[in-house]
């Protein structure tokens, strides 16, 4: 769904901006995210201030993405008519954490109740450093791709409380030849997927070396999937896959520059190839898992 | 409900950004509005066209009465399950007209179905010109209020086919010397009370010279009420209400530069005052009427 709507703004409006996680205009980063009940959460069943705080997270996780620095944010919100400002407030209490950590700017914001479900929309804008964006497009035939955390059964938790990459994204720009960028909002195989297509390319899955979060091993237990399954298709893992050349790939995995930094590990998950489509390591296909809007 | 909200994000992130009809961040301008089914339109009851076209509008409205170049839009919706990208294809065909008008570029979307009402959330961005912005705290004791159009009965059709005075705005700040400026969203009276608070002061109100729309007469057979009580409270007329100096007013609306250019008139509705409060000519104090959200 949003694939059809975002070809046919790209086709009719013309535009160039949108084949990446975020819009770049000058030295001007925007993205939006609205999250809706019953699709993007449960209001009885989470925490309100989870509700708020991730959907500010996942708009910073595309800046993080486009190696951005955020700035200012603007909140647009239709509460549930019972529930009201307290909720609003919740949903703010959940966001500040963040507006703090990243010295955010609130520059304006939109409150409406309705009889229908909360619903919040969050524009942010950021920064381009002067290493310039990271963008999907940037892969070559040959790049490493690494991954900056554990994949794979974020409904169970992480969906509300991951990190975006924002420091992690910098640091990496600035220190280091990125060549491509995306962050894993969708599904891991999926969002591989969406990176090596518009660098012209394919994937071949390190399979072995994916790194996976016990929280996949134990919904594996219920589901049946194993716990690889679970970080290639589950989505909303909210970390970057990193292309870069196999020399830059070595020094990372080295070095591990993020560790003691932010307390993260980059993994090696897969390699970009001229041929196109998603491979295993033994060359068999398969095809992108993960959640289509 | 607006205003809580808004006091309380002022108050927590420490922003001054929040007293205008949009935010000033650098050179940039930046403002959102929201729109829900059920409280700003009934969808079985309005082409979806005008939806888009309204959706769009309110935001450049807010733009111009800061006296902004309109730049760059971001549009996030919410479609109800079974109209799906049939109606958000309807939402943008509405907007184009206007993205086109002012050379907009879309910037980025994002696209959610659910099982709930139609949601749609833009946030513009805007660029501020050489004149500097105009703001509602800019007002001075004695400054003559003139109104951009005519005012009530807005409900009947121009809540969604007003024109946004984004060129009106910029002309008259780039060649005359305007002191303050809101637009009418919400009540024409409750939003003159909102720019002479801004700005420390009251306002009388010109009520033999208050326009009335045919809108108003014609609404006013049903209502019972006066035509110039539907100008003073109906809201959504989407006109601009400037303060500036007698001498400047007079000249305003002698010249009338705006008829020529683009077929707008202006009118005197009020005075800026020392005391505070709204008042008829007569002294009378009267409170202001409008939608409070």
């Amino acid at each position: 769904m949003e694939t059809e709507w975002i070809e046919k703004l790209r086709s009719r409006a013309g535009s160039e901006l949108l084949g990446d996680d975020a819009a770049v205009l000058g030295d001007t980063i925007i993205t939006v995210d609205m999250l809706t009940e019953g699709i993007d959460f449960l209001l009885g069943q989470v925490d309100p201030e989870w509700i708020g705080r991730k959907a500010l997270a996942v708009n910073l996780s595309d800046i993080a993405a486009m190696g951005g620095i955020p700035t200012f944010i603007v909140v647009a919100v239709a509460l549930p008519k019972p529930a009201g400002i307290q909720l609003a407030e919740q949903l703010y209490n959940g966001m500040e954490p963040l507006i703090r950590k990243y010295s955010l700017t609130l520059a304006g914001g939109d409150t409406n109740t309705w009889n229908n479900g909360l619903v919040i929309s969050i524009t942010v804008l950021g920064r381009v450093t002067p290493q310039g964006v990271l963008r999907r497009n940037g892969g070559k035939a040959g790049d490493r791709v690494l991954v900056t955390g554990l994949l794979g059964g974020s409904i169970l938790e992480h969906q509300f409380l991951f990190e975006p990459r924002i420091f992690e994204a910098l640091y990496l720009n600035e220190h280091f030849d990125i060549h491509a960028a995306i962050d894993i909002s969708d599904g891991f195989s999926l969002d591989l997927h969406r990176l090596s297509v518009e660098s012209g390319l394919g994937a071949t899955l390190y399979e072995k070396s994916v790194p996976i979060s016990p929280a996949a091993v134990q919904l594996s237990r219920q589901t049946g999937q194993t716990p690889l399954e679970h970080a290639l298709s589950d989505g909303e893992d909210f970390e970057l896959l990193l292309a870069m050349p196999p020399g830059e790939a070595e020094k990372l995995l080295v070095l591990q520059p993020l560790r003691e930094r932010f307390n993260v590990t980059l993994y090696p998950v897969a390699e970009l190839t001229s041929e196109l489509g998603l491979r295993f390591t033994d060359g068999t296909v398969f095809l992108p898992q993960g959640f289509e809007h």
